[in-house]
């Protein structure tokens, strides 16, 4: 198993890990298999999307905020009952294809660690496998 | 790696691709594994739901909808914010098992191909794994 | 493949179930893999989500009933299209990795069965996969 640090610079944030995902899958030498994606976070999770307007994470993160919008009846003492919403809607699992050495993604489509509670340092756990 | 190319004939479609999955899954000869799906698009997922009464699609349609509306602060330039954001709620890849040479799914379960922004032609990629 | 029954006790419930998965896991004698969870209902579902102060899953239920709220233009028969919704937003399959002969987890993380339409007698299928 792998993990990748990951430093989150804002309340909600969206950093792209793609590269940082192929070259993991390039050091293991794996041409093709699966890319098993694991946060160990409530308040963070994975998500795709597109990587080419950086438009689109901004307004996801407006959408996101008024899906899951802080509330005076929440009870959670923390106050981040916001972020634990957000991350069980985005998924703390996904399963991706590696083909030709690397991650097959669509043209427009990025990996994504969602932040919803920070900024903090974040761990992303990866399971490589072969075919 | 297999591939599943979808037309879809909506803004909003579910198209329910169960028959297409277990029609590949015949052809591998596997009989007990995982079928793992991705969606290679931005405004298109996958997702289970019911798939015996369509009203079922119908009234989830309404629902994301109101769940991602358009708004007149999106930035993105395309104007399919709202699809965007369907998509990472649904999101691109799922991993269903297989049993008997064929899906193992409840009773009532579907398997849907989501698109959010149609009508459009879509493709889905497919790994069948053997236990 | 294994198959866990679980009782749900409300309307909405979340189970946490991530010890009886370390039971199935240990019986198995896998020590490091992944374990695929599928949830064969469309009105339930699997999610990770913060175990230890229960003020989250009561929050994250309140939130829930206000994403995907009950309307009067909702046209399935069952009246429970909300519920249907909530799992495909929450998602029926899961794939969490195992590592030292248990699910690995981070420390705040709990796995739940997420109950949208009960009570009701539920079941979640599970393959265990050694790496």
């Amino acid at each position: 198993m792998r993990k990748l640090q990951i430093k989150t610079r804002h309340r909600q944030h969206f950093v792209d890990i793609t590269q940082q995902l192929n070259s993991l899958i390039a050091q293991s030498g794996v041409s093709s298999g699966l890319c098993c994606l694991f946060c160990p976070h409530t308040t963070a999770a994975v998500t795709l999307n597109e990587n080419w307007d950086p438009d689109v994470q901004r307004d996801m993160a407006l959408a996101l905020d008024s899906i899951a919008p802080q509330r005076s009846d929440f009870q959670h003492a923390e106050g981040n009952s916001p972020a634990h919403v957000k991350t069980s809607l985005m998924s703390s699992d996904h399963t991706l294809f590696i083909e030709g050495g690397r991650l097959l993604l669509g043209r427009w489509q990025g990996v994504y660690l969602a932040e919803f509670d920070g900024p903090r340092n974040r761990q992303l756990y990866i399971k490589i496998i072969t075919e």
